[in-house]
């Protein structure tokens, strides 16, 4: 059973999302991604939440685009962390995808990270932070991977004009 | 029973909402107001759009602030047709309301109104109107109330400068 | 004889507006399409929504970008209800037609969808959903779409990384 | 008669509409002020603007808030030239009014000024500006005008740091 | 000598601006375009002013992208009426452009048209209808242009979904 | 030792920070707050986070407002999940504070809450959360306060106009 | 003779600006102020900056509000470096003012700092900084006073809540 | 060793930081250029500038992009000054670059430049401005560049319509 659970708005938010699964594949953390729709099938909301307390997954991540309501009503079926993805959107770029997901009201949370790719893989990063926090072996490997990924800027750290 | 539903997500939002009752009792249109969170009572979105149906409930109205969800995830669990009023939010003045309710994707529908007591207004009269297409009566009451604005505003169309 | 009517700004916003049409055909709502542009053809908002009246259409439909006047301005020569799409405009991508679109003062409201081609297919659904408050034909039709989208999400709901 | 017209669509944009009005006395430039909103007197667009026609106002000046479609909509409707004034609203500080006001398509002008006071003021200014292209004693007024406002900057130039 | 002068900050943008020329050109009013750049000629703002007051010009347009100071330092210069063309920039879309000229403080005022092609045209059309408020000529072929683009519109209204 | 550790850029960011000092505190997981500025303090940074590692800290929240750079900074030297809260600003209302903290880049990860005292209660709540999915007493906690705060709202869902 | 010079388009910016005299002040720099309005004394603008080369002035500090031209077009006038201070304005708040003075075409530069009082006490930090750059005892006074904020906020690091 | 250091957050913006590098060339100020990440080499913020006072930089430039926290950063670190660039964003177009970099609290400066290549460009032009106030030579070439773009400017000022 999966550590983590990603689930998104839509097949369309797929490419997006694969950067989470891919870095929790890099991490060493086991995944699952499906789609859930809040405004498609609402129903099941409370039953991928109730299914992923039974799996004892450890976090949720959820991608949605738009009026992104995805993330924050599965924050409001389950006690699990979520955390949230804004996916670009075709005209405002993903603003209106950042503001559904982030401003949340107190009293139901959800872990907002950068709209897009970069948003997606540091989803899956941090997941993979979280269950670090309480299993040494999944620490180390993402120490190692930031060290890897400082080794690689400190490697080609100077810059020379094109001739 | 009541023609036209008015929900919101917290107590804190019926100042405003209640513009939208105002204005349906002045339209002679039956309404009732409830608050339901879709963050915080998740469960009751589907029991309350069940229970409408069954009531006949002509039109849903539904306010919310920040990551505002409930119109949104109400419109996720009914045909009925669903009309959303931006409250204000704290910091950014209810734009992120209204993204996170206007931009809704494709095949699930919300009628946005403005942000704050004009928009909660207007969802009463805009429900007014939508049973007015079928009701000869509302829609007189409608016209009615649209030339006394009229006539309002012509009355008092003259201005000077303080003396 | 229509029981939504169409209408948009410039016959460069029928792409979009389209959506609306194909999902009121969809849902076997008859309707009709013109192009009444708020500004170049002022003289056509009161007769075109005279006639509506006459030909007791039930919801109104309309799209422009930019200033976008064209909702508003019939909104406020008729009580049948008006729905409004955004359509997107080159440099501000449809946030500035959402505003002069949403913002509507108290007295006149128009119910507004999401920007572009999402918006135009919503507002053609959300007026069968207005037509389906009073008839159970279109009703039960609504119903079944939404039935059919949900039963796509869940068909296709796994997702594995490309090989 | 009137050299310039300034209409509003509310009597509450008086206090801001009233800073075009006293620039306009000071410069001895002609004006009338009215009320006439484009939502709730749709009708009043048109006579007004043929009436103004017929009096050979020389400007037309507007201002409304929000969806404010009274500028562009007196456009539709004249020849004249008309100066758009952004009301400041109450939740997005008059950005939709700007955005209403100047986003105009090809073919229908309005030339916009800065939201709420200054912009009036400076409205009352342009139209001035605008009839003393042809009226050498109006021009000669403007110039005086913006010798005063040079000289009251040049003669408290010097700043202190309080004591 | 020219009736309408049209100034911009580079010749990057005259093929923004070159649509107030044609604009203009098929209204009959005679023009001149000049590039001026605020920040990269100072000086020839003030005298580019003093000779344009020489040649009885009668309105200037003032293009610029960016942090656009063209059409406000020309206004600072003149008491000929300066209309303003905000051209689109590279990152923020002409939003800055947009509030760089729009935002003029009380005593120095720039009517400011949409950003980019249609906003150009529009500053032509409003030039020729100022002309036009003092040249019944002029205000003729204004008023024949709009009737043509209403007759333009009224032509195409019908639309039909392709086959 | 404290199991969250919340820091923030300046002392007048505690009374926001404080929301999510006491929702810890409610939900019975132990915390210590400090100021540790990014731009003051520099040298903190490291130091602090190597020390909440030797003290196993489960998760850090980190406040700050404007061009807010502590939340990302401390995510750059621990592995530590990092949750970080956009204190509101004077002038643009959190929303520098917004981006800043959540476009984090590849390879460093924020998770962020809403701007203001909501967003600070709820880093509260994800970090016990967080805390919960490896602690099931932390987990009970959770869940009966969330139990707590629906039966609030269905408590007092009925709402009637003022008499 | 000062060795920078202060400079703002209204004698209102002055409560903002003296935050950068006061600064300058307490790093032992010498400076002067004055108002200079780009609108209402464009005049000034060549004659002040050529006075400054000749006083060997060797930064210019420049505050305006709204659309704010000042920096910009003293920068057009001059070799020495100028830094800008976004003044907030009414509506807006300082985004206008911010984007007026940041978004400088190629070859004009412009410093920018912080909206409002922080940005005008970083204009005389940075001022003193570049000063600093070529005189040891200036940078020694900016350094101790980094050092004295450093020290502040670590001798108040620690937070309680309130009994 | 050179008077000016460019550093930037990743390789990937070279091809805008590369405007500042030509820049200082075109200008004979000599520069070094190396990618120093925020998040990705946070041990390298305080060395590197340790070793630029060492080696008597005179001018810091420090590009980003999305959270942008390396200007502001470095800034933290020496008191060398520190001009900012806001590199294009993917999603915001720099928006959130913009703000991240420029929005510093009091005590901590950067000299915000234009969002990408405009903005690189400025940014070497100023750090040579600097320069130039303390050396007569550098000043020298800053107003012949700034003259050569000026007869640039006038040799191509007279525009026509296409044939």
């Amino acid at each position: 059973m999966a550590t983590v659970l990603i689930l998104m708005g839509s097949q369309s938010d797929w490419p997006t999302m694969q950067k989470a699964a891919y870095m929790l594949k890099d991490l060493g953390v086991s995944w699952e991604a499906k789609v859930v729709s809040a405004h498609r099938t609402p129903d099941l909301l409370k039953s991928s939440m109730e299914q992923a307390e039974k799996d004892d997954v450890k976090v949720v991540i959820a991608g949605a685009g738009g009026a992104a309501h995805l993330p924050g009503m599965l924050a409001a079926h389950t006690s699990i962390p979520v955390l949230g993805v804004p996916v670009s959107s075709k005209q405002l770029k993903g603003l209106d995808s950042l503001l559904s997901i982030v401003q949340m009201p107190k009293g139901v949370a959800v872990g907002t990270l950068a709209i897009g790719d970069a948003g997606a893989a540091n989803a899956g990063l941090l997941a993979a932070q979280i269950v670090g926090s309480f299993d040494a072996t999944v620490r180390q490997r993402v120490t190692e991977f930031r060290n890897q990924q400082r080794d690689k800027v400190m490697a080609n750290a100077d810059l020379e004009l094109p001739q």
